[in-house]
């Protein structure tokens, strides 16, 4: 019995633009609202997380996510329109990739 | 400009068992007729060559290579028709995969 694994993701000239890790950290962005709390959750540093979104910015037409200035609740982050579209884009083509994989190992006998 | 790119590969209920890597090892073995010459032509030690050898061996139902008794040439290594189909399927994935690739990378528009 055999399966097909893999690995998928997007470069850009300058390197690694987004993958599965870059994708899941704008996920929790979006779910905290918060660089430190979604890298924690993740158990990365924070400097870690901002390096990573910090690397999608430079390679990206406009940031993927934006401050929101400190009102009453001190503020937070989320996604920009082009942050929300970068990742929906990454998950059809996970997905995508996902079927390749079962249709593929379908198809494995050996 | 964003390009998608991967990594494809095969495993059993035991772990990997055949990805680029091996199948490279795999042709130049075909190519060579030797272990050792096939390794040194990847730059790898023959101890890691035939580790590899030995775990796709152990997850086939048949063997992935066969020795050939020395005559006058002194002997060698060849394929066997397990070892060519295995080979020959992991090409069919791989070239399914770089048309996927391709095809979700000519879809992408950040």
């Amino acid at each position: 019995m055999y399966t097909v694994k893999g690995s998928i993701w997007i470069v850009s000239k300058s390197g690694t633009f987004i993958g599965y890790g870059r994708a899941i950290l704008l996920e929790r962005i979006k779910e905290y609202g918060s660089i430190s709390e979604a890298a924690k959750s993740m158990k990365m540093s924070y400097k870690h997380a901002w390096e990573m979104i910090d690397s999608m910015n430079k390679q990206s037409k406009t940031p993927l996510i934006e401050r929101i200035a400190g009102g009453k609740g001190g503020g937070g982050t989320k996604l920009t329109p082009e942050g929300d579209k970068v990742l929906k884009k990454f998950w059809e083509l996970y997905k995508g990739f996902e079927k390749f994989n079962a249709s593929a190992s379908s198809k494995l006998k050996f």
